[in-house]
């Protein structure tokens, strides 16, 4: 019998459709590693193909010149600009605004050749640096309203570029989703007095069977209703709304925690292509007793169809305990 | 300068990002027509691969038997099944529910290589009665509270079979994105005391520049905030809220306006995947004066990314006003 799950914060139906006996229902897909390209833009040498940089960790050299680490660029196609006024404007029915924001991209290595999960761990805090920097310095303009930290991973999740690197969108409006993540969180403390994300760690951790593995500041698990199989979330166990105070102790639990986690994920299931998703407080909110940050992994394994699309209602054939248990069984990958 | 506009029932934003100048920013692929395979479960002289069939239309026959022309089946492979009890449960903060609900399929054609737009106009009305027929058998069980109909045309539309088909999913619960849009639609008339769509209908109308065509009863326009390049939407141009009211008069257009629009749709883009879902009020509320029924068709050409799934904030680098000239370009179809 399929069974009907119900996100607790967001109240998103999923169906566990776990007897559903399509032989492969979902695609494999192994995201190979890239080769070395002359006219990428995000490679070492070709810093004048990208607009000046914002932020670089490197020793020695000079801004926008090789011998940076990490790097962070305004995107050359921005979907959304910094320049220019937040104007508002009605068109009979219809409400809109000039696109006033920011798109960054953090270029995570210099290595054209190598993914996230190939990274020394050092390597990989440092981008949580950036990821965290960039934030503070942009929450300074109160125009910005909400700023998305995102990868995608591989052409099937919509990842344009090879060389491995994320996104900062940032937007003079607070999201839909976002805020309907806020509304269930608030909802939920309103009446209990508690966070609910706090609520969940303390069940699963209780409960144990869609736990993946608890560092000593990280718990990581798949949720009660996954829109998607193998979706995979890393809360911090102490309560925090905001991602972008973490310090550097809790960067470097994270860092490595995000790395073991994606490298399972890589082992089990073939290398997929995926999408991260940093989900975090509005940054002109103070901070927040009923929210939780927290970073959601979704492997892209099934196609969002028309059912999805119409509904909000996913159909996922792998309930959370069997995925939850793969992953655990792959070791520290 | 990209804009950001909201979508006046259910308030999301889309980012209009028509100047970014990423050379082929969707991905044209042609969906091309099935070559007959007698492994086929939907095609004639298959009958009894497939579960029983609960409607048919067909000349002579019995049951079960070649000789129809549209044929509904239960999903072999169902998300959701009809027999059980509705049983509700908590586990801790969790909810869930038994799968009670329907899965079928509406086999479109009896000819395996063809696709719904090369049928012909009576096949592709006779496709709306069965549509309208299922929704009416069904909702006499009153534990089915929303009753959704799509297709997915074409594996990146996430398309499995590719004898032409649609689905019907019946759910015992309403999905959130339908209390969504009911409750944009509902608030904007406790306001305006006016249903949302036909103020849309109306201001279209007048401004011309989002519109494809209109018929006697209905209007196909490009909506003002689409999520993706030629969202598509066919709206009645009379205020009615469930679709499965429609007298024949009204399907027979309709038909016809659906199979145009299509045919438009795949001269443009070159015969792209797609989605078409049917927005109609849940299947148990009596009429309601603030809702209108309509389709949406959305080509499968961008590809939804981190962004898009973490915010529900999309990124369309297709303005509507030119989409919407491009379809009235194509003619007939």
């Amino acid at each position: 019998m399929p069974e009907l799950r119900k996100d607790p914060v967001t109240d998103r139906w999923v169906i566990i459709a776990a007897d559903r006996a399509r032989p492969s229902e979902f695609s494999r897909e192994t995201v190979p590693n890239p080769v070395p390209t002359p006219a990428c833009p995000l490679c070492p040498g070709n810093e004048g193909r990208t607009p000046p940089e914002v932020l670089a960790f490197r020793s020695g050299s000079g801004p926008n010149e090789p011998g940076w680490h990490i790097r962070v660029v305004p995107n050359k196609y921005p979907v959304l600009k910094i320049e220019g006024d937040l104007n508002r404007e009605g068109e009979g029915l219809f409400d809109k605004m000039d696109g006033v924001g920011a798109h960054e991209m953090i270029i995570e290595t210099p290595d054209h050749t190598k993914f996230l999960t190939e990274l020394d761990e050092k390597q990989v805090e440092d981008i949580f640096h950036a990821f965290r920097d960039r934030i503070n310095d942009l929450k300074r303009d109160l125009r910005l309203r909400y700023i998305l930290i995102f990868k995608n991973h591989g052409s099937a999740a919509g990842g344009k570029l090879e060389h491995s690197h994320s996104q900062l969108i940032a937007l003079p409006v607070v999201p839909k989703r976002v805020i309907e993540e806020m509304d269930g969180a608030r909802h939920y403390y309103d009446f209990k007095d508690r966070c609910v994300f706090c609520d969940m760690i303390r069940q699963e951790r209780r409960e144990q069977t869609r736990v993946v593995s608890e560092s000593e500041r990280f718990i990581v698990l798949e949720p009660y209703a996954p829109r998607s199989p193998f979706e995979t979330w890393i809360l911090p166990r102490k309560h925090e709304s905001h991602f972008e105070t973490s310090d550097a102790a809790l960067l470097q639990d994270l860092s490595w925690v995000m790395r073991a986690t994606l490298r399972k994920i890589g082992k089990v299931l073939e290398r997929p292509p995926y999408n991260f998703v940093l989900h975090t407080a509005p940054v002109q909110e103070a901070s927040l007793p009923h929210y939780h940050w927290h970073i959601e992994i979704v492997p892209k394994l099934t196609k969002v169809a028309g059912f999805e699309w119409g509904t909000g209602f996913y159909i996922n054939p792998t309930p959370p305990e069997e995925s939850a248990q793969f992953l655990r069984e792959a070791g520290l990958g």
